[in-house]
């Protein structure tokens, strides 16, 4: 126990973190310099680097996410082999920064996500949500050498919250302002955002999921163009916006007007979902429906911010994810939200890129400090808890 | 943190174990006063109590942990749910046992294993091993207010061992002695010892599963008999041993004369295994048979000390799990092992029942004391690392 007590000590510590996300493409690896505890916390960003997932790994994971895929023999293996492969890219990073694996203090690892289901279910009287990561943290922490604190959404979960999002206690750490009030807004596969009204405090911070971000999008140009995704926006910007097909696609969307708190997980803007809304549209232009959908992500996270959110005057948002590279959503933004300075987060260090692995470490580092980091207003929880399982090292 | 720091500082410690086997019929829960640490741990046995699982979960269980119908979705429902099960049982446990949940420092979960490939396999070049373990240790902890330490298999197989036999720690712990050579002898499904020589260090143990236990026993008594087992070897005792057909199992078993350190799992001595072996035997007597199969596993642990072993004059064989109260088995190894002195585990508490539960009490409690507690020799690990992982409430 003994090094784990003087980690306890520390007032300031080397932390690593790290995640894949649902699209399984990389794993992103942050190092940061934290400061104090709590509120007080001050991040400093040291290094980040993204490690390509070899193809042949991404489709074993995502076979193994799918309820008809996906049997308990992969599940064994992959939670011990993404460990090992998350534990070598932790290693060859260190080196990279400059460090040896000594240096480092904590890790934080959010894990591979293979299942959600935040929707309270039942089974012999008990009521329960639940979500699955996997990479074990134990395996991190002992091919590392280092203390690594894991799967942080469990805990939420066993106090009936939904277990994201998680993002808005970094929201409010490093983000929250006297000046202004704030929406920090993530456009990854689906959207999310957190609102943090000026000199706000930890429990008056609104956050949820407003729909659709990539996946849709993304979905078109793989299946109709042939483009892991729509760079630049080439294709959408050569089409028009189609309104007919915009109103369309927002009536089958049952999740974009309903109040928050709401959060949705990949199971809702499904290929499946896009099929349906264009079979009406067989004529029209791939561009044309391209354009339309990319443009629908743009309008549902504006008609969020306004019915919900209802902004004063002047406030910021400030874009992460995916997203925030896509001219399109971020003109319509600007567009629908005319009152609103909108820009990228790039702020104390923290990027489009590295803000969920910051996130991570800040996570596993509060654990650590003893605080509670889920938000019960935001994830539907009983009680704020302390999130996060240690793996001694 | 404090919470966990002011456990830290504690000599002795209330701690519950918990875990519910293979043949998932019931959650074992243990509470234990621990003093001291490592070599020099004390146990105290207060209050054990077996909790029934309901047919219609253990039946989910099993389905889950079939790689033919164990679905990802199922996997991670049932992780949440068997927490708040045993959280559940924990509860009244405590009450039960006329303490407040304030009053108990620890509880150590072994969980409920669903998956166990402990042969080594390679993928894109990563060699691992792998093991799953449910029943999320933060719903345990969060839902009993009790720091959990849980999943400590995973640590071993972290550094390539094969994730058991952990209870060679307890039998060390507890078991050895300045007067004699002994054996801690485990019949479940599958039967695995423990060596201790006299007045033996840590890493003079051998441990080791010599192969079947109750699995077959099991099997043919509910397949052909209708029981779930056979109680007191009623059945059994009315047939005659077989030597052609002992002698036709034991060409089957590839297992059994294999050198130590060896493991094996549920996959080896199936229905698949019986129906082979029993093909050419359709007109023999259905209770010669059982008589048979229940005089191999007797058999296959004598061969198993007799050549492994090779004690000295005078050893003792303390017994736990179900085949302890199997009397022809019990009869079976004083016959072949005349010079033994052979009984039940029934030492400080410790019983045929309760004895795999202390094991996660103590476990977790040493994982707080920062002690590594697999042992390579016996894991095949490539070093001891401390096991679990810690959940803060």
């Amino acid at each position: 126990m003994l090094k784990l007590q003087k980690i306890l000590n520390k007032k300031e510590r080397l932390v690593i973190g790290i995640l894949s996300g649902t699209s399984v493409d990389a794993v992103d690896i942050v190092l940061v310099r934290i400061n104090g505890k709590g509120q007080n916390s001050r991040i400093e960003v040291l290094n980040y680097k993204e490690y390509k997932i070899p193809i042949i790994l991404k489709n074993y994971i995502l076979k193994a996410s799918d309820k008809n895929t996906g049997f308990v023999d992969d599940i064994c293996r992959l939670n011990i082999l993404i460990g090992k492969f998350y534990a070598s890219c932790i290693n060859k990073f260190i080196k990279k920064s400059g460090f040896s694996n000594n240096d480092i203090d904590l890790i934080g690892s959010h894990g591979q996500t293979i299942h959600h289901l935040p929707k309270s279910e039942k089974y012999l009287n008990i009521k329960y949500k639940s979500t699955l990561q996997i990479g074990d943290p134990s395996v991190i922490a002992n091919q590392t050498g280092i203390i690594t604190v894991g799967d942080f959404r469990t805990a939420d979960i066993a106090v009936d919250g939904g277990g994201a999002p998680l993002v808005p206690y970094l929201d409010y750490i490093s983000f929250r302002s006297s000046k202004t009030d704030r929406i920090l807004l993530n456009i990854g596969g689906i959207s999310n955002l957190t609102y943090l009204p000026k000199n706000c405090d930890f429990n008056e911070i609104i956050a949820f999921d407003t729909g659709p971000g990539n996946m849709m999008i993304d979905y078109i140009s793989k299946k109709y163009f042939y483009k892991e995704f729509d760079k630049d926006c080439k294709i959408s910007l050569k089409g028009e916006l189609n309104t007919k097909l915009l109103n369309e696609i927002l009536r089958k969307d049952n999740f974009v007007f309903t109040e928050p708190p709401k959060s949705t997980g990949r199971e809702l803007y499904t290929e499946d979902f896009v099929e349906k809304v264009i079979r009406k549209y067989k004529n029209e232009k791939l561009e044309n429906i391209l354009h339309t959908f990319t443009e629908y992500t743009a309008y549902a996270i504006s008609e969020n911010i306004k019915r919900f959110i209802k902004p004063k005057n002047h406030f910021e948002i400030l874009v992460s994810g995916g997203g925030a590279n896509n001219k399109q959503i971020m003109n319509g933004l600007r567009s629908y939200l005319p009152d609103a300075e909108i820009k990228n987060v790039d702020m104390k260090g923290i990027t489009i890129s590295n803000k969920e692995a910051v996130l991570f470490a800040l996570l596993a580092n509060e654990t650590l400090n003893g605080n509670k980091t889920n938000l019960k207003s935001v994830t539907n929880a009983k009680r704020n808890v302390i999130l996060g399982k240690i793996c001694l090292a």
